[in-house]
């Protein structure tokens, strides 16, 4: 593994882009000299790719050539692609986001997509599958052995999402009857053990797992003792169709490093590793970031203005419905507004303020229900609590709202009816936060998305309809 | 550490809960029989104590003991609290969220408290340390030796949110030049490494880092190869003085188990673990989250009504404050909303439209600055594609609006205004998207907080005078 040099990860994109201006610049000029080009730039390019800009990219990490080369703009992106050794491009792939990585492969021929990939583990294999070419991936599996091949076959079977589907299938197996210089000069012959292995697993003769073995508990105690006297007999185990978010949540409570995998037989067959759990928890918590705004999927930074647009419409015209909604109770009180002008100025307050409040008791709400929180028993509680907060705040600040309406309309039942107006619509907004997520998750939805459209349409109407219905009622006019 | 359980944690939340429920009902029984209650039912709760309940919460995992008490009610949650050994206490008090962990210490007294902490690592201590009561501090770090004593003190030195601060003490480091049976001895003889280890420090006489020397490697190579021909010679490191938060993305990133912290002068102090970094993103991502939403602090599921309206008050002020300045907005143009009182009813729809789709754009920024993809090139991109995105919906959702219009009023002129305004006021909001976060950053405040509700501010108010103002001036009336 090449060095891993975090501190001037911004400098060595800097670095990088300004070698690429330099490398555009003289393109340029040779250019505008009307010189036989082709060949001057392409010796040009050839020297200088061969020289500083290959060096610096292949000093990096693979998770940092990832990290440039999801910060450069397309073209650039895929001139230092090019740059990247082969043995570093399975490697660089797997580190790429989705977009990245498909726009990476769709610069590379079948041949060098198959060498990129054939060096990888069987579940790195089994990631990429999904984003290569049709036609490549029997000539990839081709060039797998058996066992290899098995594997990344197992792997695609389970469903995205699935233990299974994430799990590593490089894991060490000792037995319980052995004593630690056993293992010792076991794993001294083979000589190698995965990066961040951890523990070892203890099977029976025909794979059942038995237990974990500690590399710490086996480099701190005599040569003598057997596993079994140091095996963890009840370790944390998942099956391969748990669900992988919820087996990264248990990483996180139980500080995991690497925990067995086994199947319906108990029987061991692969193992998860904490890094994959910390990727996993970080695009999830990514995903919920961007689907709270509406954005599907992680949108390529460097995509198309037409691509972006259409993938928003969804949204966006889920959006517009709402609103339409909104402003079709405001057209049945045309009457009223006509007669008291100042209700338009002063509508879009309550409406406002209810959509914001109510999305505080949203917040709570989805992380309660992603954290597991919500029981009937809190539920009832946070219905309570935050009925009662809006109820608070919405005499609170509906008086000072009221006051203000006074002072600048001096009609002491349009005040009253803002107090009134606020009150309400704070409570409905309390009530919508908590039960328009637990509907969402009733009907197998994700409750982060849409949760926030349907609620600002519902603050919104509701606030209007409250606002001006109160109004038309009681207002003299 | 007691069996880890997960996949009974709300079955075995809910029997708790069960049993605490048959417990409160015998007491009910008791006290309407006019028995001589006090006596009676202490011996029945003592009774009950000893048994089930104490032994189903004492098998449990500290961290699902904390899921645990964070679920209950406060009554409850100290009915529980009281039942767990006091062995795990400290370890409890380590796993739980802020406003849980105060209520518990709250219900504990100061020998409790001190008894709880020294059973815990330095670091841990530290950890607790604010949230003890004054009085307590001195007592424990007493009953510490000199060395934990330096070390809590030393990680209280530390700013919050450094490496510093959150380092673990605990390392084991041996030197370069003995070979690896060397090393064997020693640990066999030293006897434990903590857990999640996975690293040994190799330093120089003056504890000057060197290297780290993997326990894969250790274990799978010959017993006479020295230290010196294993080990990583540039490891990643950090500094004591660096962010906590990037140490966890430097984690993430290069799928780090352990790494070593160093001071100024490159001499080892202390280590960093993948499982406070797996914590602390999430902590992290959980604060960001409610943040967005305006909720500042971990709230206390629990916490009374009254606390937590005070705590929103800051937002709601704020919202009320911008959702005043709209309103005053509309009010200039109240005499135009008189001759056409359409307008009232259509504005909405452009302040609401551009509001969400700002907030796509606000989402893209903050996630481009959270992950520093944001250089002046790719803002400069993403500015110019956000700006494109917003014409083309403007265009296209403002024709629909504005068709809608005109079937609705049969105005084309209020049609055409719509469309204009549509336009005007999604590209506003995708450059307010865009720069709300970025200045808010250039001040040093965090982009994720506030950012939400000035947006929508800016496009509320706008949108308003964008759509009526466009009126006033080319409406005939």
């Amino acid at each position: 593994m090449s060095k891993a040099r975090r501190h001037d990860l911004q400098a060595t994109l800097d670095h990088i882009t300004a070698l690429l201006e330099k490398q555009d610049l003289v393109a340029g000029l040779v250019h505008k000299q009307h010189q036989p080009r082709q060949e001057l730039v392409e010796s040009l390019v050839a020297r200088q790719q061969s020289t500083e800009l290959r060096r610096e990219v292949n000093a990096l990490h693979p998770a940092d050539i990832a990290f440039v080369l999801e910060r450069l703009p397309p073209g650039r992106r895929l001139q230092v692609w090019d740059l990247v050794d082969s043995a570093h491009d399975g490697a660089v792939l797997l580190e790429a986001s989705d977009a990245v990585r498909e726009s990476l492969i769709a610069d590379m021929d079948q041949g060098e997509i198959v060498q990129a990939a054939e060096g990888l583990d069987s579940d790195e294999i089994a990631d990429l599958v999904p984003d290569l070419p049709r036609e490549v991936v029997p000539e990839l599996l081709r060039r797998l052995d058996r066992r290899g091949r098995e594997e990344v076959r197992s792997a695609l079977a389970f469903p995205e999402g699935s233990v299974g589907a994430l799990m590593d299938f490089d894991i060490t197996a000792v037995r319980e009857d052995v004593a630690l210089d056993v293992v010792l000069r076991y794993l001294r012959r083979r000589g190698r053990l995965s990066d961040n292995s951890g523990l070892l697993m203890v099977v029976d003769r025909d794979g059942v797992l038995k237990g974990t073995l500690a590399l710490e508990a086996l480099v701190t105690h005599e040569a003598e003792t057997p596993v079994a006297a140091l095996m963890e007999r009840e370790p944390v185990t998942f099956h391969t169709t748990d669900e992988a978010v919820e087996a990264a949540r248990a990483f996180d409570r139980y500080d995991l490093i690497t925990a067995p995998v086994v199947n319906v037989h108990h029987r061991l067959v692969g193992c998860l590793k904490v890094e994959d759990m910390v990727d996993l928890l970080r695009e999830h918590s990514q995903k919920e970031f961007l689907a709270q705004a509406g954005l599907r999927e992680d949108e390529d930074f460097y995509a198309p203005v037409w691509r972006t647009a259409r993938n928003r419409w969804g949204w966006l015209a889920l959006n517009l419905l709402t609103a339409f909604i909104a402003s079709r109770v405001i057209g049945q009180f045309e009457g009223t507004i006509e007669k008291v002008v100042a209700l338009a100025a002063l509508m879009p307050i309550v409406a406002s303020v209810g959509g914001n409040t109510g999305h505080q008791t949203l917040a709570l709400m989805i992380q309660g229900l992603a954290l597991k929180q919500i029981t009937p028993h809190s539920f009832r509680h946070l219905l309570a609590r935050e009925t009662g907060v809006s109820l608070v705040n919405g005499l609170i600040w509906g008086a000072v709202m009221g006051g203000f309406t006074w002072l600048l309309y001096g009609r002491a039942e349009l005040a009253a009816i803002m107090l009134a107006a606020m009150v309400l619509n704070l409570v409905l907004a309390a009530l919508a936060g908590a039960y328009i997520p637990l509907t969402l998750k009733r009907f197998g939805r994700d409750p982060v998305l849409g949760s926030s459209v349907f609620l600002t349409g519902l603050t919104d109407s509701m606030g209007f309809l409250i606002f001006l219905g109160l109004a038309a009622l009681f207002l003299p006019v």
